[in-house]
């Protein structure tokens, strides 16, 4: 990962996979190549293997199951997304929760095939035990927050502080902030705070030109991280 | 879906996806063509777009999630399969339980956008109620079997006929055997029983030559259609 | 069962357990005596042996897993409940809700106990399917009027009458109608339709005076009983 | 909690409900009288007001729900053992397991109301995560030696050190070992490693003799504590 951390997740809207899924994923590509900045789209499992090839994007899933293979009908496991062009995933969104025995399953699967990891989690609390689990990013995101485009930044910016406070006892794990980014500005805040990026969904994929608000946030992301002097 | 019904359930083995799972369809395409008999896979999610463009066969997913598109993380959708090359989907496998208001919701969703779609129980007394709910087919399955090797045809026939008894009630609704079924006698007995077709995985996903089983599979199933003279 | 059946959930508020459990179930139950009316109280898994004890009244569980008798922590199972002094139970409430064949397997055990069973639908399509699995009745309750004193009866008349259509095809099972019933003219109402009886929580646990409600209840629902000549 | 902590998970055996529960109950209670130790008894939700009568050892839940009291049908929240004379509950053992967010919310409610909390995990790597959600203690249990009668002491010893290892980064937590703990060898092996105490079900549940079981584990974990200079 490199910082700013931009990372979209698709979701499940109706741009978020066929030909308008190719089509936003293109536009942000434009932007992503324009500023020399890895933009990370967390896509629907079908798309995974369209994206890997369509764009030079990082492309991660938005879950995966922690079974070994096997028998396992239904299930999207960590080989299979990397074998369809996928470079990591999502792990808990508060979309599709799992329990901490499953994450660390998980991880340890993902570690060893070399794939990232974002556990997303609600609260600060859950910071540090998620990053004692070894993921590549723990994204903390507020739930009441999400989509609602009042900001974290702007409206819990103690919950990206304590969250600060609690990854930098477990080095080595990057933090994302997310919850209702809307705009450049609350991705500067967020990286202000100490976050090494920010995860986005509807103000992207809800947006007529996803393309302007991609470009927004990582020049503020940007900005924010020459400002710390901590941009790698 | 067309008698007799040949369903082949990926699941997650290693030979399930990637270059492995490509090779194994296009082996399975060869029959299915050369005996003019329609074959079904249900493949991850991830390799639908794949074989989709790959094989002439019929895919299907093993899963759908019921939500409406929106802020679903993690969700395989039925629009998100059709748009991929799906004509259908398991619901409800052994390996992927959901709830009965689930697999309503789903089935809604699935009957308006012109997907079929297979409801898997474990026991004849689900299959009226599950019926009842209008999928293309009930897959039954008892899940001690499953994987077994021990054929549901030689080791529970009454599970067949009373499943058989059962689906006639719901006119419209095809009724597909599966668990253990290994080789041709195990569908020409499952047919004669009444059922429309089988459900299989492991003894083709395992097999040397998954061409041969697929081809014995289709040979005894043709044989004991006609000899219902039911076949179509 | 005894029409018309007056079921009430006392769910988990601050009344519904300890001393002001007990005083809630009393003052309920003076009511059912004065009119030689059965009532039942769904209550919390802590009150089965208290309440038994205490009153008269019919004792229901809320919930019970589908386990046999063994090592399964944290599962409150048939054999408990009927130990405890229940009668019978919830069973798939929309704050509960479970698989098709855990309903199955726990209305196995619950019948081979003599234990009744009240199964919660969210919808008609799914009256006639758990019906078809033999508990002693279904409670329908669309979720959106739970508990928004918008009654099933006024607001949706026509999930009862469905529903009384659909539970018609599998005699012996008793249609309780629920959700939104705050007064003696939406249970009338309910009854006239067709159900067998009302299922409630808020209206009665969140009350001044519950006896009063409850009294309301039950003559509405007598009177409505004796128009249809109906009551048992 | 003192030390040494021995815990009794009645789980859900024919004799954990009933007059068999409160038999076994009293038990025990005479050894732990005897020996002047406490004695914690995990028990079913319905046995939690009963053996809290009738016995003076320390009755624990064996889960309870994270929502608060409202309208939660078939959940046990922690007013409700509270009120019912529990101490304390387990969560999350692998027979329920929940999530990580669930534990937590459960533990502020329990913490507010003065219960104790035993938090069961199946792995070291999860010790620190969960003892940083502040519980009382931390069960330890590889699930594949639960019920084997193959304990944790002699055949996977090193997960105990590293367990106590983990248990030491979080001052004030305690750590249970347990699975396949049968008899005080076991218990006497787990202290000396460092464990505060020992969880226990199938070897006192299904003994013939279950008051010599515990009181040859309460000797031995005397023992050991005392080698320890570290009983409490």
């Amino acid at each position: 990962m490199k910082k700013p951390i931009i990372l979209i997740n698709f979701k499940a809207y109706e741009n978020s996979f066929g030909k308008k899924g190719v089509d936003i994923a293109k536009r942000i590509e434009k932007i992503s190549t324009e500023y020399s900045t890895e933009v990370i789209l967390s896509v629907p499992a079908t798309m995974i293997p369209v994206l890997s090839k369509e764009v030079s994007l990082t492309i991660y899933a938005q879950h995966v199951d922690s079974y070994p293979l096997g028998a396992h009908t239904g299930s999207l496991l960590p080989e299979m997304i990397k074998e369809a062009g996928a470079k990591g995933t999502l792990l808990n969104h508060s979309e599709k929760r799992i329990r901490a025995d499953e994450i660390h399953d998980a991880l340890l699967r993902l570690n060893k095939l070399g794939l990232e990891s974002v556990v997303c989690v609600d609260r600060y609390e859950l910071v540090e035990p998620m990053a004692l689990l070894r993921p590549t990013a723990i994204l903390i995101e507020p739930p009441e927050l999400i989509g609602s485009g009042i900001s974290v930044s702007k409206a819990k910016p103690e919950v990206i502080t304590n969250a600060v406070k609690e990854i930098s006892k477990v080095p080595g794990v990057f933090l994302i902030a997310g919850a209702g980014i809307s705009n450049g500005e609350d991705v500067y805040t967020a990286v202000k705070l100490g976050a090494d990026g920010i995860g986005v969904a509807s103000a992207v994929m809800k947006a007529k030109e996803p393309e302007k608000v991609v470009e927004d946030f990582i020049k503020s992301g940007i900005k924010a991280m020459d400002e710390k002097n901590d941009r790698n």
